[in-house]
């Protein structure tokens, strides 16, 4: 039998996804599962947009720019120019996903053997698209009792070497929900100047803040033109996680000029899913303001819930909608799966995230899960008192 | 300013959108424009598969399974079981595009430095993941003179080293239209089984053969399930190019498991595009007949007016929908790119795609362009006639 790559062995495995299989025989059993595991909203896709598709008219599904539609990039444009972040359609390359755009960003910036310092714990499939890319991660990380804020900048400068390409931050973080401030931001800024690095940011979240604050993207930083790179999608902001559309914003022209490249050798992206995302952002304020609302109640019940559990430190999100939770057992990958395999509470069970996966030191994060607060509020206290009850009863 | 990778640096530009900036200067003089470069169809999708998307009824675009969507894999194993391909839906991953698919084949089975057999000239984005991927291609020329037929199976031998994982082919071909026949195909499984090396077949032209014939495909041919990779696409099939669903199959449980991995960190393939693509496998066997009919006809057309222009050789494709021509010009780029620039027939033009993009070997298909038959007889005729005077013209 041929070979295998070693990149293609080395591969991770999702975090969440090698959970599926017990799931699935626990929903064969009957057993009924809280998913508080996963990034999928509950939320209704905007009625513009899916009508949109509905109407579509396409006679022959062709092929559209590489970069994506002229006429979504102008729109997205503008949309961007309204959070402050002043770029044009020539600064966007539309990519199949916000994942795209990070392969391509990876590509475009990294060689093989190159290093991205990534404060942890971060995106699980970070680790997965470094990987593919021949990318190593460099860990910077962040804690649970600081509520996951930014390092100091000495722990970051502290592990710069030639190799090091980049720093790569999620903001508002999943899976942590940390909001960076304008100073942090600031502070990521002087150092990819000093020592001359990109700075990527996820900012997939931008519209998910609470208690009254506001995101301040990279791009709104002075003097950042060279070295931003924006990270986005349509997948949470307007809960449509399947048109898998997102695109890569930067003002640098070599950036965009060279992610063109890998855009061109893929073709385009989805054309139905850019009709649904071109009309999506006509969406309502009004849809913001309702969803923006029901996840802040979401985090407080959550959050307010988790703390009442003996032993269980949580921190208190600012922004998307995670938050990561310290449980009182040894090894939250062992205790996810029980969950599903040995335990329930009248025929229900949780599943979870073991946060393990979302670090790339080893041995971090072994007794935190990340809960994702995409149900509603009967579900999600009803899934912690689950919890509760499942902690109490686990054979540790 | 931070530096690129050398990766990107190198990354080739599409040897057909490099010429994109000329073609859009034209057409902004009002030259019209017949595209014979391109592989966009101009046949009709299936209606099936468009109304299934007017009829959508999605009110949460939420993600797929990471491999598909279950019921789409099932309709699909059928699909390739009436085509003598005998799969199950475990044997196939959903990728976006078979763009994706021959990314992912690459990323499971080949390291950086890796080597990758493939006879040239061959579809140039194979280029671009390839240096995407860090994978080393090695070309082994198939002739004009013999239609493009396999080399000799020694060509193949001398060529491979420790670092040699797989043999890539494209079948029916693009650029050539060359359909592989049984035989080479048995030849072809001959040589990765006695190396041990993976055939990854690029098949996403499979029901365009011509007079009669029929398409042979590698996992038809026995024993070749640990080594055989299918590649495949809706694109070309549907004249659905802008729905971006292509796929894996292979019998290797590896190979699969591995790629998967690979879909994992991606999360899903769009989808709005699989839902089309499943309603598009009831698209009634007229469907085909008519389209292959339309394209046969217009091959013969285009041949046969190719044909009759002095200095002009072209094989006889007997697949696909396109052909490489070789023209009585020393550099068909600057041929190319003149007759978009400088020359019009009463305000008309021709756009052709220069050959030497095709080759990895340095100098190779100089004098070659490829021309895809996707327009219609009268254009197609038209077009011929335009390429005709223009090299009578050609100040070379």
């Amino acid at each position: 039998m041929p070979k295998l790559s070693e990149k293609g062995v080395n591969m991770p495995e999702s975090p969440i996804r090698k959970l599926v299989p017990y799931a699935e025989k626990a929903a064969k059993a009957n057993k009924k599962i809280y998913h508080l595991n996963i990034g999928q909203p509950d939320i209704q896709s905007p009625k513009v947009a899916m009508d949109a598709i509905s109407q579509h008219g396409v006679e022959i599904l062709a092929y559209s720019r590489s970069e994506g539609s002229e006429q979504y990039r102008e729109k997205l444009a503008k949309y961007y120019q309204s959070n402050n972040i002043m770029v044009s359609a020539n600064d966007i390359i539309v990519t199949t996903g916000g994942s795209e755009a990070l392969l391509f960003a990876m590509g475009t910036i990294c060689d093989a053997g190159d290093q991205v310092i990534i404060p942890e714990p971060f995106y699980a499939n970070y680790n997965g698209f470094a990987t593919a890319s021949g990318v190593e991660i460099v860990p910077v990380i962040s804690k649970i009792e600081n509520n996951f804020a930014l390092p100091p900048i000495e722990e970051f400068e502290q592990l710069i070497t030639p190799r090091t390409k980049a720093i790569l931050i999620c903001n508002p973080g999943n899976p942590t929900g940390y909001l960076y401030s304008k100073e942090e931001i600031a502070t990521l800024a002087r150092i990819v100047k000093k020592h001359d690095l990109f700075l990527v940011a996820d900012e997939v979240y931008r519209e998910f803040v609470y208690d009254g604050q506001s995101h301040y993207s990279i791009l709104e930083e002075p003097g950042m033109e060279p070295h931003g790179i924006i990270i986005d999608s349509v997948s949470k902001r307007y809960s449509m996680c399947g048109a898998r559309v997102g695109c890569l914003v930067s003002k640098n022209r070599q950036v965009i000029s060279t992610a063109l490249k890998f855009a061109q050798a893929r073709l385009s992206p989805p054309t139905f899913a850019q009709i649904a995302s071109e009309a999506a952002l006509d969406t309502p304020a009004s849809y913001f303001e309702e969803v923006i609302a029901e996840y802040q109640e979401r985090r407080n019940i959550l959050v307010e819930e988790l703390q009442k559990i003996p032993g269980v430190t949580v921190g208190r999100p600012k922004g998307a909608f995670y938050c990561i939770a310290e449980l009182p057992v040894a090894n939250s990958d062992d205790f996810a799966r029980w969950l599903l395999e040995h335990f329930d509470l009248n025929g229900e069970t949780v599943m979870v995230a073991p946060a393990g996966g979302f670090y790339s030191s080893p041995g971090e994060g072994q007794n935190q899960v990340r809960i994702a607060y995409v149900l509603n509020k009967e579900s999600l206290i009803r899934a912690v008192k689950i919890l509760e009850k499942a902690l109490a009863e686990y054979p540790s």
